[in-house]
């Protein structure tokens, strides 16, 4: 049983991820960051869930650090969220400049810190076209430099990277997962807006496995 | 003339690449981390210094991530500053899990939002024997790295990479450049202490240079 850090946003991807991470024997340490995003529900679910599985969960606040890089309508809120699928070119104002970078070495950081061998993260192929630092060359060189920045080597494990998010969703439903207490909606509202690029794929993915999604939506 | 980042704490090896830079005819963005160091005094420094050249600087509080990663003596209030030379085995306590992976990623994220093409730091060979993170290979796998990782190439510079402090602050004397405005101390009082690992070094680099340090010591 290894010692592992999961980047667990409170999304199904990361959900998912951290189930996987627990069912294969891992000793499961979840972090979440509170980066100023709307949708910071997501954030209340995922401590739920942890409190549920009872494994520790530490959130942190980085909030500071969108005075750097604030180019995203993720985290303005001047900025109206794009709707419409991913792949639209509007949806490039969701990207956080370096975003997985920092949060990846963050993570890193506090796995070096508790002794823990490897980070997970929920990066998956649907990203790839949009999200430059969700592809498998990223993660491969990630790996490489995570390998020799620290006195102990620190894997990035991504479960799914070469899966899309039907697939992951097929994982977690055969897990017996319940996707109630998983946040998507890029929307921080009551519900979720069923419109957003989030929203959009994860009805597709849903959809894909011939299942209704269990999340309330406007 | 490019736009470039330049990680700059206020210490004398980043003010001597802060203004190799300038020298080098770059249009330099100056960014310093709070990460509630003890010797928060090299911060003030570093303002003086960049609205001296008028300059755009940004400081960061990155205090939060303290929380996931605090095994070390330059943040903690409760452990001693060792004393002593550098490469003696009690300075480990002075190394933060993954600083620079981190403090990197953030100033990318910042080169990306602004349109840079590169981040300077002030990375050297003396700091290879116990920082993981100052080795070239780490340089090396964060420009393999940085240079997918967004939609636009950012270049990692580390124009001393191989030098020693010495031969920075040679450089640095060449450039007539007055090293009273810089701070290294790791003990953040009023004059530097002269005994904690950076400043024994700073001492030798000033020895090796046949010249005094301007900077006041107790």
């Amino acid at each position: 049983m290894a010692k592992v850090v999961v980047i667990y946003s409170g999304g199904m991807d990361s959900f998912t991820v951290l189930h996987r991470a627990i069912r294969d024997g891992h000793d499961v340490y979840a972090l979440s960051f509170d980066y100023g995003q709307r949708h910071v529900k997501e954030l209340t679910v995922a401590a739920e869930v942890t409190r549920g599985l009872n494994i520790p969960h530490k959130i942190v606040d980085i909030t500071a650090i969108n005075e750097l890089i604030s180019n995203s309508s993720l985290t303005s809120t001047s900025t109206a969220i794009p709707e419409g699928h991913y792949e639209e070119a509007s949806m490039q104002s969701t990207v956080v400049p370096n975003r997985n970078m920092i949060l990846l070495s963050l993570a890193i950081g506090y796995a070096v810190s508790i002794g823990a061998e490897a980070v997970y993260y929920g990066a998956h192929s649907g990203d790839h076209a949009i999200y430059p630092d969700c592809r498998p060359e990223f993660v491969q060189r990630m790996n490489d430099v995570s390998r020799i920045a620290n006195y102990e080597p620190i894997e990035i494990a991504v479960p799914y990277l070469t899966n899309d998010k039907a697939e992951i969703l097929r994982d977690g439903l055969a897990m017996g997962l319940d996707y109630k207490n998983t946040w998507t909606c890029y929307n921080g509202r009551d519900k979720a807006c069923g419109k957003c690029g989030a929203c959009v794929e994860r009805l597709e993915a849903f959809a894909a496995n011939n299942t209704v999604d269990p999340l309330a939506y406007e």
